[in-house]
Parts: structure tokens; C-alpha cells; sequence
């Protein structure tokens, strides 16, 4: 089993998952392939939709004597004429849904192992939204000790374990605990299809962060019966991998055709809002015409276009660092789905946000309503605004929002102010405060909002707008040339640029990284053409650039001994091992398996120093994971070393 | 020329229009085709996309010899290769772009006209929107003395005159008002493309609102020059039939492809988020990888794919009655879309778009955010709330919101307080106050919102229940059978069913319905099976029945006599011309052509009275048009008639 991430954003991953029959690209969807009964063959699944992986049932397959037969004679991929990927279930589901099914959960794991399954699943007991507290904990210890016992029958199978629990969230996160402590190559988020089937997104969404929060970030996770796409961007934005569906076979076969925002019966629709293939070949009358099973053919073949262009979509978003938009733009289809995205606004649910949070993205960040400002990466520029941002003066001139980048907006105003005064500038803007040297720095300046805010966004940003101005003068604008001198002790920085790099350098590494990295003669190089600024100089030595994409450094060598000397160990760290040394040394980038520690406060495309177990500086480099995946991940890069201390 | 309303949701509608080359379907797109170089041909269009209406430039052809010539021998209809209507530009929007172009507004017309466009667009002065107020109204006078030349001189073909005013409201109303004076036939909305190239989306509503407001609305209305998918749901819900996009060939040369949400360059695109044939064919390497030419003709198909899906879906819409969903989930694809929707916040726009709201709608209504309490139809029915619905008793009891049907879920503790106690009962409900006995009306029953509601929402209903109760005492329900007995003169309407059909008829006919209407030995016939309310007679006769779809009224003949007797004229009323009473005593319905008057407050799917000019009451029906549409349209049905007065 090899997986590692190769994009990120949100919580969510794509990553490349290996498995005896290939390698696929996750998140995924593995359509339901019912052995009995194939509506559209994997094979013919692979050519029109670009399946990678389907999931089977091995508990049918055991029923069906000659089915059984075959499975075992000639293996499972013969079986349904499929050579990538195949994952199995146990039944654990049928036991849900028949009540007691005569299924010997050891008996069942060794079975999957002898067809040959990719994937095989443990016989999971499932905890229903209904249990008491004693009867979900006796679940999940049922499950544990099972998946335990079939550890040690797998072989080369790899091994699904499901993560129970009902909606407790403290029995998920430790199911998700004991479950990572055995050697299991998978993880299913089981149980929730009941409460999909009530639209209890919330309870979704608390299932899966209470899982992902005690399971191994270096294995797939796979939320087991959540087959719509109205969950899909979602489910992947908290961490969830790989998803299953039998919807696309079920809904075609009750006449009702899957949208990216619901389901409608093809009975009620005039006209398709669809353009796939089906949907361009077949008006909607021409549709209704058809005979039942070539309707039911034809419905599930649009169910799987649209299931997989969802697929397609939201690896896209995580390329272009928008899944948050996707996300909540998806939320207004279904108000379940609105109640959903708002356990997300838990302080608890942030902080563990966050850590996954990438420090910039490609893409602008879109204002898309109320839930916008409660995004973790607003989280954090909020907490980094009160914690490393440093005010030069005890008066602020507070200037309302306006057009980015604010400096150039005001800049009259800013020249006139300064003649006059020493004061702290600060926009008060639709997410929060921005002191004005911090302008250009993401998200401040690469983010499109409304003219008209709404309410909610006004308050949550005026919260933070007092806490950060609290015990300070404050001054409109209009009236900072007019009011009376502020008791100023001394001028510190009314040079811009100085107060730019000072503002950025601390926000970025952490308070007092100015007092470091400045600490000299400073030389500040700008681009001719726009004006930026782009390199910087200390004694000498080049010490940092500026991104023109989102205003933050890249930290060069001579800046990184700066760093390195300042701030104390574990900080800005990620300590590799002595077989890694020379890899490092040789501008290598650093892998996960080779990663010793690692400071807990550096994020995905976070500035890091590369040290040796004795903390001597060997390179600086650019984060791809957050602490926990370096100490987990076996496989994927870590850091992309930039620059070595030769 | 033929143009009639066959379906409407919002101030949007479905319309069949006819041309001297065929029948179409509105709201649809119309492709730009350039005459000199064809990206693909209108008969392929055709093919690929159903479509079913283009536009060429007048002005082009006639620059070129040879088109000139072809043109004028052959037809534009052979030139372009295409039998379905064909819509043809001036060179308006030429000399806009490049500033003075030689053309005769006169010459031009004519030219149109003989060869053979179906529909020819008048030379009208592009008003942009930086003009003052005075260039404004100098091009609007000179629009509309070219629209007056232009009229008598186009014979057979149908004449586009363009609204102008830049954007000053009163100068587009003005402008429209003038235009429909006029004999013209197509309204296209002009000087909107500078608007549209700045995200200024909320200018735009405001220029077709005014427009809108001032033209006559039996006449097919084209936003010009607006051809992006983000746009259409909002431009359809104010009540534009039709666009043009020669965006589909412009970003596809420019390597964009067009999606609903907004447009992406293919080079930035990893995976591409469609499944239109095209993307179904290529990934987004293969397309990448494309000669230029060829990468143009594919991202053309898809952008048209996705233009002409996106038409599918406002028309299905329309048909389900969820416009306002669609346009308010498109919203949050863009910041600036928003403010355009909050445009619509306003009152006086508020009480325009109601008068187009349907009674009640097939499909529930679905909370998308905090706009859904702006709605129209929740505007009407907290107005109906206000000034139609009588208390009974100066004590209303208040239930917080509850499971749907609120009577049912809190009946155990309705019976004890009517034990005790004559007092109102009202839910204050998430999208106001709701009299219990209203509970199964729409959209009182038939609407979805989250567990927890954003503040503006509760911001907003509290301020139409506070509004509602004032001057009530007011008791919560946890209190209400142990409080002290309040101070009620008589027991009027303790019976749950009386105060129901009473709330009911009021809400929907008018104040004091309800006192017309069971002025007499009442008998209420329920649904065996569902226990519900389903038949109502007055002294033996059938007055009304309740529709178990939306908890509403039809009107028997036997309740329009007691209707007819109590309002007023021109209350319920529409009047036919005496050349259409035979047909409607036979039954038949009412063609808008033969409405000579109607009461105004009259919306439609409401009930109403047809009577003759002498106020003989002929028979009941139901609108499908509002007055004003009534005595416009030359076509299409304005009441279907359900019972006559025989």
C-alpha cells in the first residue's frame, strides 16, 4: 500500500493510492458493482466514466454457490471482468438492514483475502444513530477486537476497518484511536447512512471530524454509504478520500436522476438541466418513452457522469484552492446541508481546521455569504493578527474599506498622516482589520467581497476589529490630520517599506521574526515594472523575497540563519534523519519517512528550516504537510527543499 | 407575430413565439454568427444544440461586397444556411465600440428588411453608463425618433427597438414607455455591455427593472449583449425572454471555457468540471494539447453545451416553480451577483415583482440564505398577513417554531388550552408569524429551512411578528394554561376547521371573504384518508374545495355567488367582451384578447370571477395572467374557466 498527497486544500487531499492492481487518484467514487445484477459492467464503467475502482460485496458473493465458485476459482477481478482496483464489503451493512445475517467475521475476511479483493473490509458492527451510549460503546468494542483478529489474516489484502461509534463523537474518535494502533491499511467511516437517508448532514459532519481526528492522516479514508454528490465537496473538504455508490443503480432504477444539488424523478423534470452525454442524446421526453430497464440503463449512466464530474470537480477545486467556495456555494441547495457546514464554525472545529489549511492558495478567496468569514484560514490570519502582529504606536487611524491595495487607495491620505503624526493605520474591512503595511499580503488583498455585506460577516469582523484595537486610541480617518497630536514617545517606522516587511516577517514566522531578520542594513530591492518589492538584503545578504501572488516571503538561506539563530528549538524546525543528511545537503527534497519532528505550528507552504538532529541548519525549504502527516505519511514529500546552507 | 405566456415562475416565463421562420421557445439563447468566419455553422448549432434561434450583424454584411450581395439576392436565411428565425443587429453595438461608423439608421432598417431578417434591430444610440444625464436623454430622444421612422418602414419583418438611458432609471422607463407606444415587437434591453464587462451586475437589474417596468409585456424582451450563463437565472426571474452571446466563440479563442458559475482559462484548468460531450471526449491535457483552431472549435461546443443546458434549466424551473432557488444559488457563485440580488431587497421593487408571483408554486420552498425572507411571495403573504387576516381574540398564544403541520405537532396542547381559554394561536415561525389554522397553506407548509437560521432571517420575521401581535397580549405557550384567564368577551371560532376555512378564504379572496362565505348552515367534508379538509358546503351548496397540494381555495360556482355578492367591483373580476360570453358559458377559457378589464390586485393561479360588462357573473376560474399582462397580450389564455353559471 503506498499513498501520498500530491495537492491540498481544506482538509481535503488528492493523493495518488496504490494497491495490488494499480494506482488511482483520490478523492474517488467506487460504484457499487452488485454481482448478481450488473446494470453497466466495470468494464464498461472504465471506458465511459473513467472509473478507476469499484466496490463489491463479498457477503453476496459467498451466498451464491456458484458465484462463490468462481470468486474463488478464478478470483474476483475475472469475476466481474475488472483488472483495477477492487474493494470488498463484508455484509456488515446486510446485518444492518436484515437484522442478524449468518456471517462469521473471520470466516468473511479470509474469504475476501482468498478472491483476491484489493480492498477487504472487516464485519464492522454498525452503530445506528439510535443506540445508547452503552450499546454504540459495546459496538465499537466488538469492532475493535475484530479488526484486530483480522489483521492477522489479511496477507497482501489490504485491510478496510471501519470506524463505528453512532453519533458519539468521543466513541468515533476513539474507535478511530484503537483502529489506527492495529495494522489496517484503510479506514471507513461506517454508519452513516441512516443518517444520510434523513439528511442529517450536521451528524454527518461531526461523524467524520470526530473520526478523521483519532485515525492515522496517512491512510484513506472512506465514508461508507455516502454516494451523493450533494455531500461529496463537503466530505472531502474535512479529509474523506473515497466514497461509494449504489445511489447511481438504485435512484435509475426508481426513475430518479442524480444532480450535483439533489434528486429529481425524471417524471416530474420537462426539460433536463444536464448535458451529458445521455442528456444531449435524449430529451427529456424522449427519456420518459423509454422501456423501463433501457431508462434505468440510461439514468444510471447520467448518474455516473454527474457522480464523476462531481469527482473531477473538486480534485480541480483542490488544485485551484477553492474547495472552500465549492463548498459553500454547494450548502445553498439543500438548508441540511447549511446546518452542516455550521458545526464547522465551533471554535474546537477550527483549531483542528487549520492545521490543514495551506498558508496561501492560487486563487483569490470569494466571499459566497454568512459562512465565508468563518473559513479556518480567516481563523487564522484573526488569531496571528492578535497574537504576532506588533503595534508600532499606542493611536490607530482607522480608514474605512475601500479599493486593494489600500496603500494605493489611501496613499494620499498616508502621505499626509505621516507628515504630521506616528500613528498605527488600520483598514477596518469586511474580514476584520488590516493594518495597511499588510495590504498585499494574502488573503487581505486577494479577496472579493460585496459591496453590501451582510450582518452576521459585519459582526463576527467588528469582534475582532475591537479585540485588536482594545486598549488603543483609535481616530477616523477623516479626522487624523485635524485631531489633536497623539502622545507619541518616539518615531519608530514611518518608512512604508520597513513597516511592510516588519508586519509581514512577524504575521508570517511568528513575533519577533522582524527583530531578527532586520537587524542590520537593510536593503530593499523592488521590481521596476510594478513597484513591489522583491528582494531583501541584510548586511549584505540576501535574506528573503517577496511573492508578488500573495505578498509573503520566500526565505532564503541568509534569512533562515537569522531565523534559526532567533527562535529556539522546535520552532520553524523539521528535524530529519541522519540517512536523510546527505540527500538534504545535496538539495533533496525531504521525504515524509526520513522526518524526525517537526515544529506543530508549521502548515502546508509554511517557510521551514531544515536541521539535522542536532538542530544544525542543513537547508530551507517549503512545508507540503503539517507535523502529524510528516510523523505519519511512509510515503510523499514533505518538504521541497529550496535552498542549502553550503 | 405570436407571443404567449405558456408557464411563469418569478416575473419569469416560458412563452412560445412565433416568427414568419418558425416557433420557438423563450427564455432561450440566440448565437451570434459572424457572417465573415463561422466557428461553427448555425446548421450544425442546430444539430448540436438544439438551437433554435440565431443573430448576425446587419451591419457586417452590408460592408462586404459580397455578403451585401448574396444577402440582398439570396436571403439572410441562405447566406448564414440556416431555416430557423434569425434575429439581425444594426451596428448599434459597432458604433459603440468603434466609435463613429458610418450607417444610416433609416437604410439599415430597410436593409434588414429586405434580406428577409425575421427579426431587424432599429440603430439606436448606445447609452454607456458613464453619459450624463443629459447625453442620456439626448440619445434616448434620438432612440426613440429612430424607432418611430424605423417603424413604418419594416413591412413584414418584426422590429427590435432598444431601451436606452444608460443607467438612469427614470430615463430606461421613459424610454420603454415611449418604445411600446410604438409599432414594435421585440424589446431588446441595450447598453448593458459595459455593465456586464465591469461585474456591475447590480446597475443591470436596475436597467431591466426600469425597462421592464415601462414596456409593454406582451412583447418578448432581449437583454443584448449578455451572454453569460451566471447572469441568465436572475435576467429570466426579472423577465428577460432572450439572450445573445458571442461570448461562446470569443473566450474560446481566447482559450476561456464558460461555465455556470464563471469562466476559467482551459491552460489553468486540471480537470475540467463538465461532462458536456466534449469533456467527455477530451481531459484537459488532451484539449490543452490541441492545434489552436481545433481547441477553439471544442471550448466553442462547450461553452455552447453549457450556455444552452443552462437555458434548460431555467425553463425546467419555471416549470417546477423554484426559479427563485436557482437564481439565489447562483448568487453565491459571484460577490457582486449578490449585491445584485439585494437590489431586490427594496420595497417599491418588492411590490413590481409580486404582482408576478404565481399563488403558489408545485415544488416546496427552499431557504438558500438570507435572501429567501426577501422573496416576493414571503413579502405577499406577510402583507395578506397584516392586512387580511382577522384576530380573533385580543390574546394570541405563541409557539416556537415546530414540526410541519404545526397543528399537529402541537396538538395535544392546542385541545388543552382551548379547554381553558378563547385565544389565538400563532407559531412564530422562521419565516414569520403563522396563525396555526394557516398552517397547511403554502408556503406556510410547503417550505424547508435549516435548524438554525441566520440572523437577518430572524431579524427579519421578528419584525412582521412584532408588526403582526402589536397591540396583542401576548402569552408564550409554555404559560398559556396556567396563566391567568385573559379578558375575552365572547367565544367566537373555537372549532379548528371553522377558523381554517375563515383564515383561508381571507388570506386568499380578501378581507371579509370569510363572512361571504359561511354565512350559512356549513358542512366541511374531510379526506378519508388523510383527515383532511376537502369539501365545503353552504346550505346544501358546493362552495369550495381545498387543494391538498397547497392548503388553498378552489372556488366552486356556488362560493363565486356569495364572492361576486359581497366584493365590489372590480373586486375577482375580469371582465370579457361581450363577442366572448357564449364561449365562456360554454365552458371555454378565457383568451387574453377578450379581456376588457380586471381587478388589479388579481395574480396568478388566483381564483376568479368572470363576469360580462354588466357584471353578470359567467363563470369561475383561474388566472394565469396578472391585469396589466391580461389587457396586453394579444395572445394565449388569461383565465382558465372551471365552472360556469348555468
Amino acid at each position: 500500500m503506498k499513498f501520498e498527497i500530491k495537492d491540498r486544500d481544506a482538509a481535503g487531499r488528492v493523493c495518488k493510492f496504490t494497491t495490488k492492481h494499480g494506482t488511482i487518484t483520490t478523492p474517488n467514487l467506487m460504484p457499487v458493482v452488485n454481482p448478481n445484477k450488473m446494470l453497466i459492467s466495470p468494464r464498461e464503467m472504465k471506458k465511459l466514466f473513467g472509473t478507476e475502482i469499484v466496490i463489491t460485496n463479498s457477503y453476496v458473493i459467498s451466498k451464491y454457490e456458484e458465484l462463490k465458485k468462481k470468486a474463488l476459482q478464478n478470483g474476483i477481478h475475472k469475476l466481474i471482468d475488472f483488472d483495477g482496483p477492487i474493494m470488498t464489503d463484508s455484509g456488515a451493512f446486510q446485518t444492518y438492514v436484515y437484522g442478524d445475517v449468518d456471517i462469521d467475521p473471520i470466516e468473511i475476511v479470509k474469504f475476501q483475502r482468498d478472491i483476491g479483493s484489493d480492498i477487504g473490509t472487516i464485519l464492522d458492527v454498525f452503530g445506528t444513530p439510535d443506540l445508547t451510549r452503552k450499546e454504540a460503546e459495546g459496538g465499537v468494542k466488538e469492532t475493535i477486537k475484530r479488526a484486530k483478529m483480522s489483521a492477522s489474516e489479511k496477507n497482501d489484502m489490504l485491510l478496510a476497518c471501519t470506524v463505528q461509534g453512532s453519533i458519539y463523537p468521543d466513541l468515533r474518535m476513539k474507535c478511530a484511536k484503537e483502529i489506527s494502533k492495529i495494522d489496517a491499511d484503510f479506514y471507513p467511516i461506517g454508519g452513516v447512512v441512516p443518517l444520510m437517508e434523513n439528511q442529517r448532514y450536521a451528524d454527518v459532519v461531526r461523524c467524520i471530524i470526530s473520526s478523521k481526528q483519532g485515525l492515522d492522516p496517512s491512510k484513506p479514508v472512506h465514508l461508507f454509504g455516502a454516494g451523493h454528490p450533494l455531500i461529496f465537496p463537503l466530505a472531502v473538504a474535512l479529509g474523506c478520500d473515497l466514497f461509494d455508490s449504489s445511489a447511481y443503480a438504485k435512484y435509475a432504477t426508481d426513475g430518479r436522476m442524480i444532480f450535483p444539488w439533489g434528486t429529481e424523478k425524471i417524471m416530474n423534470i420537462n426539460e433536463i438541466p444536464c448535458c451529458c452525454p445521455v442528456c444531449t442524446k435524449f430529451t427529456a421526453s424522449e427519456l420518459k418513452k423509454l422501456e423501463k430497464s433501457d431508462l434505468s440503463l440510461r439514468l444510471a449512466e447520467h448518474n455516473l457522469h454527474v457522480s464523476f464530474t462531481e469527482m473531477k470537480k473538486i480534485r480541480n477545486a483542490i488544485a485551484e484552492g477553492n474547495l472552500w467556495e465549492v463548498v459553500e456555494r454547494r450548502t445553498s441547495s439543500n438548508p441540511y446541508l447549511l446546518d452542516a457546514l455550521k458545526v464547522l464554525r465551533k471554535t474546537e472545529n477550527k483549531i483542528w481546521l487549520e492545521k490543514f489549511e495551506s498558508v496561501s492558495k492560487n486563487k483569490a478567496l470569494f466571499y459566497t455569504g454568512n459562512h465565508t468569514i468563518h473559513r479556518p484560514i480567516i481563523y487564522r490570519i484573526h488569531r496571528r493578527l492578535l497574537n504576532r502582529y506588533e503595534h508600532l504606536y499606542n493611536t490607530t487611524v482607522v480608514f474605512p474599506e475601500g479599493n486593494k491595495p489600500y496603500s494605493t487607495y489611501y496613499s494620499r491620505k498616508i502621505k499626509e498622516i505621516f507628515k504630521k503624526k506616528n500613528v498605527n493605520l488600520v483598514v477596518r474591512s469586511h474580514l476584520g482589520p488590516v493594518p495597511i503595511e499588510l495590504d498585499e499580503m494574502y488573503p487581505f488583498a486577494q479577496s472579493v467581497f460585496p459591496k453590501d455585506i451582510d450582518i452576521e460577516t459585519q459582526e463576527e469582523s467588528r469582534k475582532i476589529f475591537d479585540e485588536f484595537l482594545k486598549e488603543m486610541k483609535v481616530i477616523p480617518w477623516k479626522e487624523s490630520t485635524t485631531s489633536p497630536e497623539p502622545d507619541v514617545s518616539e518615531k519608530k517606522k514611518t518608512d512604508m517599506d520597513l513597516r511592510r516587511i516588519s508586519a509581514v516577517s512577524d504575521m508570517q514566522f511568528g513575533k519577533g521574526a522582524s527583530e531578527a531578520l532586520f537587524n542590520g542594513q537593510i536593503e530593499i530591492v523592488k521590481s521596476k515594472k510594478t513597484g513591489k518589492i522583491r528582494n531583501i538584503y541584510c548586511d549584505g545578504k540576501h535574506i528573503l523575497s517577496m511573492r508578488a501572488s500573495d505578498g509573503m516571503f520566500t526565505l532564503k538561506i541568509g534569512g533562515a540563519h537569522l531565523l534559526h539563530k532567533f527562535f529556539k528549538y522546535p520552532m520553524l524546525r523539521v528535524v530529519v534523519e541522519e540517512d536523510a543528511v546527505p540527500f538534504v545537503r545535496e538539495g533533496k527534497s525531504v521525504f515524509a519517512k526520513f522526518v524526525k519532528d517537526c515544529d506543530p505550528a508549521l502548515i502546508p507552504l509554511d517557510e521551514c528550516l531544515i536541521v539535522n538532529t542536532k538542530d544544525t541548519l542543513l537547508a530551507v525549504g517549503r512545508c507540503l504537510l503539517n507535523k502529524t502527516e510528516m510523523l505519519s505519511f511512509d510515503y510523499g514529500i514533505a518538504v521541497k527543499t529550496r535552498e542549502t546552507n553550503n
